[in-house]
């Protein structure tokens, strides 16, 4: 944790001053500021913000910089699933490099936290769940990476994950992932009994991606409700996509949002632009927590997707029809301070106080900063420069 | 009208081999190809492609590199429409030098041609629609552009705009334009027997908003079909958007595809990411003409987009769920030769005979061409080189 004086910036693109971190802490915001020996960076005026929160990716999957994948599958869920298990050796998707190259870019375009959901299943047991363990630990000074251990081949139809999922959360893995207890497991009181227990069992939070449409989603979503009201765990759930939100008629979907709000379940989109997604307005006006994330990134699964939040940003803006500025700076919310109140953590933005860890904007106000979605001039961690004009300060294996 | 020798290029991402262009025209494919006397570049193994097609956009409209504009509105489309038209002379929009700046971004990410529409109001006359034919003659050697005479802010509701309609026609405007004849005009018999009429006395194809839902839409559709058969202006008639195409059943929008690729009526689509467009699949497989667009890029109307066929494929490829090698390479067709028929273009492509408009590309396969969207290494535009690593070879205002 480092000592760093920033000259001349605008922290939420308000007027500018000078900000001081002392101990990877944010010590003091002034124009003016003095601090003898300590390190200087001046940042020409740009914007400052919160580090972003990139509350929904999957650090094990991406075939970035690997020879194209040319066999991506179409049809359901379960194609994209099985292929990607099928094929993760036989393309040499060895976890640790890519988890790496993924989180680094992160890093990069100015991400502080990133929770990563990874694949436990039968067929690789733990390894994947290694690979990234040994990112995190690697890149501990530069990023801050929050593990789901998460079932995605399903927990019920293959048993054996679920003794997995418990070494996972035992080794050092931080929340208890799920995924479509109708669709895909097709035993919902089954899987979310199980993940329930194991929550319990471990005092570990619970994030469940939740792609099911319509009233089988509103169902699953309820059985979750329920269980979260039962196990008192208000505030430590969050359910990934929910895309019944975006497919159920509006008022149905208002009153399951209000049971969101109230049982404290936070709501991760990705803004999918294939899919049906919960209206961002009405999931904020509601008051239910709200982070986003960029999901799998050029994986097995599909080609798209860049790992910067700004771009997610952006991407979450067109799906939504957002065009005002009071819009944009919603979405800036989101990936900032309204991100990290839906990963549970407090105290995230620029008040004396806060963690040392920022990001430089390029653009005269945050609007036009998402907009431009420009390289990074500087991204800072705990008082630490990480990385500059775009690139980490630390090698892309 | 120039030559040209490229050495070792992938034509459509297939074997390598030299592209000799003599006066301007690709004259002949072959490897280890000898002209003496004519420039040579080396494309190093990269891709080519066609020059791309931008379908449907509004190089009247941007305001990009001014300073940030701060006044959008939300609402509904008539907000915008007013909005645009009360603002653009307060902010200094001026539209030879804005379109010059958006046209030539355009260049740089290998575009060939570009269909653009020009607002026609009774505010600003025939201006905007002289600053862009100020372009199109500044541009004359880089790129092609078509001018569509678009009544934005409605034809029946502000008397006065058929004559300017008219006018413009006269002096040049290529195609003639329209929007949503009931949402906006309240008068789809008046509007279209209007919009007809100017097509037929001008000899112009026809190229029409429909932001239309539902069945709403599919009215006003059933109205563009009829005077197209009553016309016989097969095969000259474009629908841009279509938007009731997403909403509507799939069996009623089944018909209506059938109805467009039998009458010849092609689409442009924008792949808009908050609305319901339509299917590219199921156009396709309907056997009917589509274009692609990236409409109004960082606008009035909204900060979004980016002048580059490449991101607009992307845009569109994640809208319709596109994941597969064959799907990218579906996209990559609409936004070249695809796109080119939908504009009434023949021969567009890299045969003998074809114009020598090409883009280079970098990737290993089409495919993965489209998913880097990396700086362009190469433009040829009749032979000659108009943009290199990213960059028009003139500067932009
Ligand atoms: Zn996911
Ligand atoms: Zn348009």
């Amino acid at each position: 944790m480092s000592d760093l004086l920033l000259r001349n910036l605008r922290p939420m693109g308000g007027p500018a001053c000078d900000l001081l971190i002392r101990g990877g802490t944010i010590a003091e915001l002034a124009p003016g500021l003095d601090a003898p020996g300590v390190p200087v960076e001046d940042a020409r005026g740009a914007i400052a913000w919160p580090g972003f929160i990139e509350a929904h990716t999957h650090l094990d999957k991406t075939v970035w910089g690997m020879d194209w994948y040319a066999d991506r599958k179409g049809g359901p869920l379960q194609n994209l699933i099985d292929n990607e298990r099928n094929d993760r050796n036989r393309i040499g998707l060895e976890v640790h490099r890519q988890s790496m190259r993924h989180a680094l870019h992160l890093v990069a375009s100015g991400t502080r936290i990133i929770r990563s959901h990874v694949d436990v299943d039968t067929d690789h047991g733990r390894s994947l769940f290694d690979g990234l363990q040994a990112t995190r630990a690697a890149l501990a000074g530069m990023i801050e990476i929050e593990i789901v251990a998460f079932p995605q081949s399903g927990l019920m139809v293959r048993p054996g994950t679920l003794d997995l999922m418990d070494t996972v959360l035992a080794s050092g893995a931080d929340i208890v992932g799920g995924l479509d207890p109708c669709a895909i497991d097709r035993d919902p009181k089954g899987q979310l009994d199980a993940l329930f227990a194991l929550a319990e069992k471990h005092g570990k939070p619970i994030d469940i991606h939740l792609h099911e449409p319509g009233e089988m989603g509103a169902f699953s979503m309820e059985m979750i409700l329920e269980r979260t009201r039962a196990h008192a765990m208000q505030g430590q759930v969050a359910i990934s996509h929910a895309f019944c939100l975006g497919s159920l008629p509006e008022s149905r979907a208002a009153a399951l949002m209000a049971d969101l709000a109230r049982e404290g379940v936070a709501v991760m989109t990705t803004g999918s632009p294939s899919a049906s997604v919960p209206a961002l307005r009405a999931l904020r006006a509601a008051g239910v927590r709200v982070g986003a994330g960029c999901d799998g990134i050029r994986d097995t699964w599909g080609p798209w997707g860049l790992p910067d939040m700004l771009h997610r940003a952006q991407i979450l803006g067109m799906k939504n029809g957002f065009r005002t500025d009071a819009e944009l700076e919603v979405l800036l919310d989101v990936i900032g301070p309204g991100g990290a109140g839906a990963i549970g953590r407090k105290g995230h933005g620029l008040d004396p106080g806060a963690p040392g860890d920022l990001v430089l904007l390029a653009g005269s106000c945050p609007a036009e900063a998402l907009t431009l979605c420009a390289p990074r001039p500087l991204v800072v961690k705990g008082g630490a420069v990480v990385a500059r004009n775009g690139a980490p300060l630390r090698d892309i294996p």
